[in-house]
């Protein structure tokens, strides 16, 4: 038998929701941690033994110990091969799915993080946005986006044919940023 | 027989130097297109094509088209488990691999590659260092040394007991911040 997989993390956290995510699509079952980071939790024991760098999520499986979202779904999807979506491809077409994974990590979620911090996260906590971010954030998304639409045109989704980790990887980000920008 | 792999890039980038180390450590045969950056050249076409984002390197294995230099370093140790430096491990041990690379990208590279602009690139192309940005980023950067330091001091390279793509993408700017060190 399996050991449980268990998640630290904050549902707050889009983080911790691409790694939710990840498992939903595998169908695997797992126990959520909840990690309470308005206490400061994830800046103390027990949850700095499981990420160094403090921040949200980490994952227990047996022995293993992870942490960074995107090698905890890497991991999950590379070790449950005939579960759930597939998300993986094999051989040169893993290649490209790589290239988007991390086109999503370096260009599309630093704006995107960025741009949601401001207008879902700070007046959620009773922050004041600030309008010159959202432009500088807004005019990035908007570069990454572009690109976005040319490769979509060419094909169904980012990676290729089929629905993968590089799309999935997108999903807590995008969510936001729908639900926000219906609001304006 | 293979097609030549074509990387296209420049010697100052240090993401082009990320692959061209790892092409040398699986002993690969590559060509090598310059980018003439201070021309633009990765602004227009034909690099535009290779690479929608305008940003050296790029890669080119027969009809393959590749770029973001992480995805291009895991295809090239992917399809060449058996030469050179092993770089990768398999199965659990990989995660921790994936980790770490997440780790480089994620916190390591953004300080390290602003403070090397600061330090490094600003004298080199006649621009004045803002001594602002080099405090705030020696101070990240030194968060995250803290860590690796906790790290090495358990394992012998950052995965484990061997040398790995998480070691190696960090040499680049490593490489640099040591030059810059030393003159200070």
């Amino acid at each position: 038998m399996m050991a449980t997989i268990k998640v630290h993390g904050s549902p707050f956290s889009t983080a911790t929701q691409r790694v939710l995510v990840s498992l939903y699509e595998k169908e695997l079952e797992f126990e959520f941690v909840n990690v309470n980071m308005g206490a400061g939790e994830h800046k103390k024991e027990p949850f700095i033994s499981l990420n160094p760098f403090g921040q949200v999520p980490a994952l227990e499986d047996g022995d293993l110990k992870l942490f960074e979202s995107r090698a905890i779904t890497q991991y999950i999807t590379h070790e449950n091969p005939d579960k759930g979506t597939q998300l993986l491809c094999t051989g040169k077409q893993m290649a490209i799915v790589s290239v988007w994974m991390e086109v999503e990590a370096q260009k599309f979620e630093p704006a995107a993080s960025k741009l949601n911090w401001e207008v879902f996260y700070k007046p959620f906590f009773g922050l004041t946005t600030d309008p010159a971010a959202v432009e500088e954030n807004e005019a990035k998304l908007a570069n990454v986006l572009d690109v976005y639409e040319s490769r979509l045109a060419q094909s169904k989704y980012l990676a290729g044919d089929s629905f993968t980790l590089a799309d999935l990887h997108h999903l807590p980000n995008l969510h936001l940023l729908l639900v926000t920008q219906s609001k304006n």
